[in-house]
């Protein structure tokens, strides 16, 4: 049998970033990229956000990892190669996500939801399908993907700005337009952080009757009002206040210890719990009570296609919604990972490169 | 302080039936009936199906009780008094499922969930909001309910075939017709038993792509595609064939063995676990991960309103929908529990009175 395989490795390239093997710290790693295919592009990264997924991963929370990682899924650089077929061009400013293929034809795929697709590529510690190439992200010089999944940065927001944009503002993006939030409904946020501040600004730019956000921290009550937050919620009498009001309430981490009876209690008869990261543990307690006798559905959303990607981007563009974020030079990323994981920064970590310094515009 | 409260009990009425004080076996009990209100129905009662929910309640499963209580909530008989605004007439065969009043107000009651509001009163084992009265349920006599909750039975379904749709009917109808069963919808049933057999003719009946029975017992293949199912799931094959492939899955019950991982692999992306039956535990632990990964959400479905269930019985008696019952007397009433806790029926004990016997039809 002479299978014939996809050449996973360019040997003519080397790559470099920062790379775990399952624990920290992160330490400087080079590889081949996957060849450059005809609708691929090669992109020189300026800026990386740190995402919790990342922290899960290179920590090894979420499982093992099958050797050195380069983690970074919220990616922004410059085209410098292009293939033949690529949509976009060198010089362009794009964006890269979570997820960096998918086949495209199924009906996920053809459905919007190609992050759903059970050949979906997620953009780092994966392996294509196709080419059984391993797939690194964004905490590094440059990366190459298709370039369906590099989207164009609209002018009107900076580099630096849209990076977040590429994994928590889409995720946030994504649940909300999908349950319907806008004028009628009332969103709830819980958790005011790198993605709870997108969502925020998201459910106030759809117009939602209500925005609220529920905190544990109190020092947060007046970011999240200018965040376009209608309420806050924190105190007993501010709980209690809320109590079943939410139509959607997005939750935006969870571990072993979220309250999960609380949480229910703010929704809504017929509204939705909607979860938006997978936790280190591999089963949730929920109390089916309010299921039941109030018809609250638990449903989960993860990141976004590429289709909503790129009106995502476009009504960021329109609206205004940009990241609150905190810019780290990513030869410190390790001083990063650290600010990350202790500092709960306000609200997201942007690691820039060295060829920030080049771009022209943004 | 004068507060007037509405008179609790008509000291002039006795009504008879089996209570339950927590423990089994049932005993003979009498009560008064609340007064007989101007919209009010008294009922002679021919039918009672036997329902998991009696079970629960009268062994204290979901918690201890207040007092005697006489469970049923699946009732058949004839109107023998009639309050001046009641809108069933003296003579006619009403049916009284699991709720005997509500606020008629609220957004719940307006969008046709009364069955969600929290002024709703269940037919056993509670307390209606206004006058303090309690609830008494169908293994009796007699009952007395606001005729809004007193259905009008089409002469095309017997006194006893109509008793197991007016909870264990319309518990499983009213999930299908709000996840969309129909033309394009794969629908599946966990637990063919006495909400499963009804669940199975519904989704047929909407003419779903697909109506797949889940079962642990081999012996319900053949009555199962009677009812209707397409494909019956038991042996390993058929269950990895029937992975990720239902829209809707109706869990008919639930408890601490339940396999949550494994039935939510035949949820479809997108598609929805429907819990429709309370457990005797706390909290369920459900895997987030297919939540997240494929967007399957867990939702949970309550009987139904005095609308849906008027809809469901015109909907049997023209497609033919029809519980398959046990009959039974109500004089004995405990071995019909009996045989309902160790003999599973096909599908449904429906216990009959002597007033059956004077029914002119059905």
């Amino acid at each position: 049998m002479s299978a014939t395989k996809a050449i996973a490795e360019d040997l003519t390239a080397t790559f470099t970033g920062w790379a775990s093997t399952g624990s920290l710290p992160l330490k400087k790693f080079s590889y081949h990229p996957r060849p450059l295919g005809p609708q691929d592009v090669e992109v020189e990264i300026t800026h990386c956000g740190i995402c919790g997924s990342d922290v899960h991963t290179m920590t090894s929370g979420w499982g093992e990892l099958s050797g050195p990682c380069i983690t970074g899924h919220e990616i922004v650089g410059t085209v410098v190669e292009a293939g033949p077929e690529s949509l976009r061009k060198v010089g362009e400013l794009v964006g890269i996500g979570a997820i960096v293929d998918a086949c495209g034809e199924c009906k996920d795929c053809k459905e919007g939801f190609d992050q759903l697709c059970h050949k979906s590529t997620f953009t780092y510690n994966a392996t294509y399908h196709a080419s059984g190439a391993k797939s690194y992200g964004g905490y590094a010089d440059r990366v190459r993907v298709n370039s369906q999944y590099a989207h164009k940065i609209p002018s009107e927001i900076s580099a630096a700005e849209a990076a977040p944009l590429l994994c928590a503002g889409v995720t946030t993006y994504t649940p909300l337009k999908h349950f319907g939030a806008g004028p009628g409904k009332r969103v709830g946020v819980m958790g005011i952080g790198g993605l709870g501040h997108l969502a925020i600004q998201w459910a106030a730019a759809l117009k939602a009757d209500e925005v609220v956000a529920i905190s544990t921290s109190d020092n947060k009550r007046e970011e999240a009002k200018k965040l376009g937050a209608t309420k806050f919620v924190k105190n007993e009498e501010e709980r209690k206040a809320a109590r079943h009001s939410l139509d959607i309430l997005l939750l935006t981490s969870n571990d072993k210890n979220t309250n999960w009876a609380e949480l229910i209690e703010y929704v809504a008869n017929h509204g939705t719990l909607v979860l938006l990261a997978l936790p280190e543990i591999p089963t949730i307690a929920i109390p089916p009570s309010s299921i039941l006798r109030r018809h609250v559905s638990i449903a989960g959303s993860l990141i976004g296609g590429w289709k909503i990607t790129q009106e995502m981007l476009e009504f960021a563009a329109k609206t205004g919604v940009r990241p609150w974020i905190e810019k780290m030079p990513m030869s410190d990323a390790n001083a990063a990972i650290n600010h990350m994981m202790e500092g709960r920064p306000r609200y997201r970590i942007v690691m820039e490169t060295e060829a920030a310094a080049r771009l022209q515009k943004h």
